[in-house]
């Protein structure tokens, strides 16, 4: 026989096609105004580490240190993760609520290959999975990739960002192979009360659907504020919880996540097997920071953590306070992780016509970067990111004033 | 609506049933002896950490230190790779018969991970990827979770390893995506010469099928043999050639892999478009690793490579000069990589019926453990990891020896 191919001219595959990113196909039509003389301020990226302020804990980085000197951390480690570091991460993540071992954890490359293997898991071609709107644009990117239907549930954003559970129950259909659930929430930075976590396990477990939690966030919770692990309230409902160094250890480079397996009753049990299968096909994240991760995670000092929530805590303050005072912004305040989205009252400006508009002309006037609601699956508001340090932050607020006194009506 | 599920019973996903690596299925077979009292030496696993006798260069390590010392290489690095990383596998990698820039390299989570991605955007459901027999099993076992059809070419054991390429023609067909090669190969430790690659890419060429070239034993060739890049002997074929720092750098944990893509004029354009697409998804391997790999990559002394295959070099003469001298066993000479097939002539050994057998019968009784040829897809086989301390590997073979003493006819 032959190929059919009679030139060189090889296509890419469905695969390849459907795999994007909606925050970098939105982003790269803000472009930069070449005549702009203002330095431009980033507040788009979810990445702590870009200003500066917030750094990982120096015991984290002599922990590795310590690691690569052995010699004895650079060979395979098992594909699932080293014992040590499921142990540790069943350690620093079980409660007496939600008891973990190191059997019930599988090691990831970063949280978002920790969600990549969830969806693999739980969902077949053909199925529908339920997604947040506003939600974080790869629980999508990933869905689409392997042709399962995305169903989206709104959160209220005059009710903190709760999930509409009237509505939610309705998505449910033969076809559903999990709710995805964001707490903490990016973009929103809500943190969702016990009593909304149950009525959230409550309609999982009327029609026995499955839970990912996306606890990427975990504990990054502002003063008034008690961050619950989905899993510690629920007893029949089956949870994958997934978790990594990214936010609360600051170092989303690093590329470390994990799934905690919230098995109830064997419910799971397939589960945990079809993870355990599709962890030898690529092997987990780094196996020197696989070797560290005892220490990073259980010998980080407190004070590490309380420091990072006390300048988030600030920043927040900070935003809500000059984002408040400017006419045709209107932020929801965050409870917690780094971020705060902003409605835009769009018929109140006289020539900004979307979120996107506003975003492209922020940019090209003022050199302040935020991304359209839009990347988050929802239109009228600006999601602002709150880690840039204290002087940053607030000349993008000064510039984000002078600009909206031009638009606005 | 609702759900079918009137009870707790969670399916996994066809993918994750198909996940699945052959090597774990058989080697977990192979159950140590609990009365064995010989201790165990492993020749079966490539990783070449294991012994202490293959380290990374310490410059590697103080490379990492730097960066980590910074607090600058802890973000989300660009998808595809930092441009410092990319430019360095560029400046590393290209030749003039080949030449790379950055924006033809994509870094991935290890070679692995880049072997997936190169599966992911050039096969489609349904198509068919020609691998070698015997070959490395990750291949298959991409393919199948991609439900991409695997197709064997022969290597001819005694032409070295070569392929049958009469038979690799006939295999073409309508549905062929690609055609994976292994040079230097895992398992059989062939080096192929620039006429037998030429061959190979004749086939090609003439079906305008491209090719995958899994390189990461790049360079690692033994006296009187020269390694040529793929790349480098065609000016039509175009290639996606896979790379890490797992063996060449003895660092098979570190998960650093890369893609370079050798387009001819235009024909990978939209190839190289999907896999951009695709590293969106997940993001590549750790950022401090990324940083350091300028220094890694253009820094380490040629006398830590040099010094590397003097060891295997002489590893390898003392495997053939042993197993050469065992009746019923016949090595196949390496010319580089980290392995050696032996023949089994099962027939000359009065109670071992297959390879698994005797890999088996030669864990239990002298705890001495080799993978069989099964797990390589090529049966009458045994494989040898040739990186243990000389004192090892004496001992395993004096031990192996003594079982075929006792086992032969």
């Amino acid at each position: 026989m032959s190929s059919d191919r009679k030139k060189w001219s090889i296509r890419s595959s469905d695969v390849a096609k459907r795999a994007h990113n909606p925050i970098r196909q939105i982003v790269d039509k803000l472009k930069l105004d070449p005549k702009a003389t203002k330095e431009f301020i980033s507040l788009s990226v979810g990445d702590p580490t870009i200003f500066g302020n917030f750094n990982v804990d120096k015991s984290a980085n002599e922990a590795i240190v310590h690691q690569l000197n052995t010699f004895k951390a650079n060979g395979y480690p098992p594909a699932h993760g080293t014992l040590a570091a499921r142990q540790a991460i069943a350690t620093k993540f079980g409660v007496p609520e939600a008891p973990l071992t190191a059997n019930d954890v599988i090691v990831a490359n970063g949280c978002s290959g920790a969600l990549e293997m969830c969806l693999n898991v739980l969902c077949d071609r053909g199925q529908n999975i339920l997604l947040p709107r506003p939600g974080f644009p790869l629980y999508a990117s990933l869905a689409e990739t392997r042709y399962v239907e995305t169903k989206y549930y709104d959160l209220v954003p005059e009710k903190n960002w709760e999930v509409d559970v009237v509505q939610l129950e309705k998505l449910i259909d033969s076809k559903t192979a999990c709710i995805l659930v964001n707490n903490p929430s990016n973009p929103c930075g809500s943190v969702y009360s016990k009593e909304h976590l149950k009525a959230i396990l409550a309609v999982a477990s009327k029609h026995h659907v499955p839970i990912i939690a996306d606890e990427i966030y975990w504990d990054l919770v502002f003063k008034g504020n008690t961050f619950y692990p989905m899993a510690t309230l629920t007893t029949d409902v089956p949870i994958l919880s997934v978790g990594g160094l990214a936010k609360k250890w600051m170092v989303p480079g690093w590329r470390v996540g994990w799934i905690t397996v919230h098995d109830r009753h064997g419910a799971f049990a397939e589960i945990l097997e079809g993870l355990l299968n599709l962890s030898q096909i690529i092997l987990g994240p780094n196996s020197v920071i696989q070797a560290a991760l005892p220490e990073i995670l259980l010998k980080t000092p407190e004070s590490y953590y309380a420091g990072n929530i006390k300048q988030l805590e600030l920043n927040t303050k900070i935003s809500v306070d000059a984002v408040s005072k400017i006419p045709g912004l209107s932020p929801v305040k965050p409870q917690g992780a780094m971020y705060m989205m902003v409605g835009i009252d769009i018929p109140k400006f006289k020539d900004i016509s979307s979120d996107v508009e506003f975003s492209q002309k922020l940019m090209a006037e003022e050199s302040v970067l935020c991304l359209p609601g839009e990347c988050f699956n929802y239109p009228n508001y600006i999601r602002i990111v709150i880690t840039p340090t204290v002087d940053r932050l607030e000349e993008a607020y000064k510039r984000m004033a002078l600009f909206c006194a031009r638009h606005h009506k």
